[in-house]
Formats: structure tokens, sequence, C-alpha cells
């Protein structure tokens, strides 16, 4: 390759990083617009040149917000080999309302998108909160009335209710009446 | 008054009734637009006319939406003089779900307007399930680590998200985990 050419790739992994960045900071900002305009007014770039260094908005917006749940999916995944489920259930469940309570965006402003990357690790973190679940059902620390996916389902809409609250001291409030309302009934 | 003018006045009166009708209507249907030409249509009306019987949309959808929260606050404000509070709350909490559940559009769309009669609705069915958590939690049936304010604002929160996820079975379930978690821990 010559050293033009070189240049040239230089510049666009060089772009990629910057839009990168700007979409990941523009996530975490409450309210923020997830446009392509913005993210190149926050990277110094020209919209043009933000759209082609992914192939598209949809594509940078999946890189972007699955560079963020990645890390997510890995803490949950070691959370499964540590300590009692129930307490692993708790803790991981802190973790994710504290995550979405400061990236807003990884949930606003996505409709439309096509998003595979986000799709799939969104999915795995629903697993990892449903085997959490499985294994605190089955040693008994979860009530057994409780149907383990209507279990996860209803701990997903109301973890997301409360990271979306953003309300002082709501996410421990419903941490201790959560976990303690999954125990099995005295 | 002539006759002409009760003409005009009973016209008027009748189309209040079916542009409120109407906009009832489009308020039990899953995402269906609360716009004034859907009410409009809906009511076999022009939007002209439909506007000039409440002298704004602001108005019609505060009339369509107080309509409906009104016996929802009155049954509130019967269930506090009955039974044990932590009872009464989950009876109230379950029959809040279902309105809300049947009623999205109490909920959406309403965003930019002055709704007055529906905010002060909203506000009293906040304050009786704020009283019924005061009271259980004076007989000692809610625990005493929560403050009471926190609770009312955790069942708020939780209780809508139920009720917009609209998935089988989960409200049975969220009621069982709630109530019980919001018992003092044994």
């Amino acid at each position: 390759m010559s050293s033009e050419g070189r240049g040239l790739r230089a510049d666009a992994v060089r772009n990629r990083r910057l839009a990168l960045e700007a979409a990941t900071a523009l996530l975490a900002e409450s309210g923020a617009p997830l446009t392509v305009e913005a993210i190149a007014t926050r990277a110094g770039l020209g919209a043009g040149t933000v759209v082609r260094a992914f192939g598209g908005k949809g594509a940078l917006i999946d890189a972007a917000v699955s560079g963020l749940l990645g890390p997510m999916v890995e803490r949950g995944r070691d959370l499964l080999g540590q300590g009692r489920p129930l307490d692993a259930l708790r803790a991981f469940l802190a973790e994710l309302i504290a995550f979405q309570s400061a990236h807003h965006g990884v949930n606003d402003h996505l409709g439309g998108l096509d998003l595979p990357e986000t799709a799939r690790l969104r999915a795995e973190l629903e697993a990892v909160v449903r085997e959490l679940v499985v294994r605190a059902r089955a040693e008994g620390s979860i009530r057994a009335d409780l149907d383990p996916g209507l279990a996860t389902t209803l701990i997903g809409e109301t973890a997301f209710a409360v990271a979306r609250a953003a309300s002082p001291g709501l996410a421990e409030a419903y941490l201790a009446v959560m976990i303690d309302g999954l125990r099995p009934p005295v």
C-alpha cells in the first residue's frame, strides 16, 4: 500500500474513534438527542464523515451502545459464579440501575434503528438475570409460586422504571423491597 | 332567549358530549393518537367545532381524562375506610394497574398540554396511595425502614411500569412481590 493509502486508513480509524467517543459521551447525557449531527458536532467532524466512518448511523449507534453494554454483560457473568444467587442478583440489579440512570440514551432515541449487537447484548443481560433467578429459586431463596420467566420480566420492567425515575434513595428502597418480596413468604 | 338561541345552545351541548365521548374512547385505545383531528373524526364533527365546544384542545382532553380519573379517586377514598390498610393498598393498586393498562392514552400523548383538573386528580390518587402507606406503616404492616414518601414513589413508578408492560400474569406477580416486600422483614 502507498503512504497515501496508509494515511487515508489512519484518518478513517481516527474518525471512527472520534465518532464513537462522541456517541458514547452523548449516550451518557440525559435527554441529549442522538442524531448524526449531534455526534458530528461533538466529534468535530462533518456529518458525512461520521456516517462514512461506520457505514451508517445505525452501525455507529450499535457500536457505541454495545461498547457500553459489553462490560455489563461481563460483570453479570462474573456474578453468576460468585456467592449466593439472590445476593448476586441484588448486586447485579444495583449496578444495572446505576448504569441505566447514568445512560438514559441507551434506551431513549434508539427507536427505528437496526442495532443487532445491542439487541444481542440486551438479550444476554436478561439471560443473566433469568439465570440468577433460576438458581436462587432452585436453592429455595426465591418463592416457588413465581414463574422464573415472569419474575425476570417483573425485575426488568420495574428496575428500568426505577432507573429512569432517578429519584434520590429510590434504587436502595426498590432493592430492599424487591429482594425481600422475591423471598418465599413466611 | 329565542328558540334559535336555545337551538344553538342545544347544539353546543350535543357537540360537547360527542367530542367528550370520542376523546374518552380514544384514550382507551393503546397507541391511538389523541389529536383534535382524531377526536373530530370519531365524533363525526368538524375539527373547528370540537375545539370551539371546549374552548381548546387542552380543555377537551382535561375533561375526558378527569372524567376517567374521577371514579378512581372516589374508589381510593372508599378503600381508605375499608379493612386493613395494606389489604386496601393491594386492592387499590390492582385496580389502578388494570385501569392504566386499559387506558394507555391517559399518560401517553398528553405532553405539553395544560390539564389542571387531570393534574389535581393525579395528585389525589398519589395522596390516597400515600395515606394507605402511612396507615399501614403506623399499624406495623409496612417496614419501618422505608420512608412513606419514598415508598409512595416506588409504588407509583413500578405499578405504572407494570401497567404499561401489560404482560400476562405480570400484575399479579408484581402485587405478590411488592406487598410482601413492603412488609417488615422477619
